[in-house]
């Protein structure tokens, strides 16, 4: 059975991004340091980063975004639109599907169950529905509890403020570790939540 | 060299307790889930839990407790005081130091940065300084920048809103995890602060 799935890198203290997001910056002054596990920002990646890394999309079937990931990603994805796989961006204004290479982008404004819903028809019954970003996004579709696992890799550093990965989560929510993985750049956490 | 440590058990979205704090409920709602994997609320620790249980304490030499901390544990402590070891409570009410078994309670008002460097003092210089909680003695604490090591034990739930652990940790604190160990109900991280 596929599965929907959040994928994020948190800092320890749990933010996603820092301070003074932008869409020169969209991860603001932490810049790509939660990124380096891939790869990014002179990382590199290590055994479990690429196995990570790997696991992100080798059984996944269809991506939701958020719109404000989407706007500052999409001149960054290049040709082929980065994902290879069909994308919806949930945006208060929908439009045509935007078609990159072997990516084609949905713009919606259902109801994330909805959402979820039609992701996971695309993704067929047993590819995985992936939940990129952003923080809102992810609060929202937990919040559904229709979310399956949580894929987290803590990067080993503070940020002390900027935005938050868990705001507001539905109290009470226990969970199950299935996997764990360390790099230097990244403590890669796999959860089923119960 | 004595290190100076943080230990605390957090939530997966980093919460050390939940909401509705008084005296006879210290975690508010989220009861004793939190320390479950110390054995208490019905759970069995594992391997990896008594381990972490028993580094807590075996290279400690002093501990700092934060006021609220100390008022409402006093008086589940027991006739030993529980920690067995000199411990310093940060309060703006100084006091005549009081005595439990091997346990002597000292009351202080000085600066963090004082607190710390008497602790050390006292634990000698092979020997630890725990600092025990709770969130905000935390944080003044790695505003020091004193603290050498992180350990936390990441309970698998999701509790939404509470005390949150890390709030405005100095920015830009880079770690480097030292070990990591599951169980059931805790994934144990250790941390140096570089």
């Amino acid at each position: 059975m596929g599965r929907v799935i959040i994928d994020m890198s948190p800092s320890l203290d749990g933010f996603i991004a820092g301070t003074g997001v932008s869409a020169e910056q969209p991860f603001g002054d932490a810049g790509l340091r939660l990124h380096r596990w891939l790869g990014l920002d002179d990382g590199r990646p290590e055994e479990s980063d690429l196995q990570a890394a790997a696991r992100m999309f080798e059984t996944t079937g269809a991506v939701i975004l958020g719109r404000y990931m989407y706007d500052v990603g999409i001149d960054k994805w290049g040709e082929d639109g980065a994902f290879g796989r069909p994308c919806f961006v949930v945006t208060h204004h929908p439009r045509e599907p935007l078609a990159r290479g072997r990516t084609t982008f949905h713009f919606t404004n259902e109801s994330i169950s909805a959402v979820i819903a039609r992701a996971k028809q695309v993704a067929g019954k047993d590819r995985d529905v992936l939940i990129a970003g952003g923080a809102d996004l992810a609060r929202q579709c937990l919040a559904t509890r229709l979310v399956d696992e949580l894929r987290l890799h803590v990067v080993p550093v503070l940020l002390g403020e900027g935005t938050r990965l868990f705001d507001r989560a539905p109290p009470g929510t226990e969970l199950e570790l299935l996997d764990v993985s360390t790099s230097r750049n990244a403590t890669h956490l796999v959860y089923a939540i119960r």
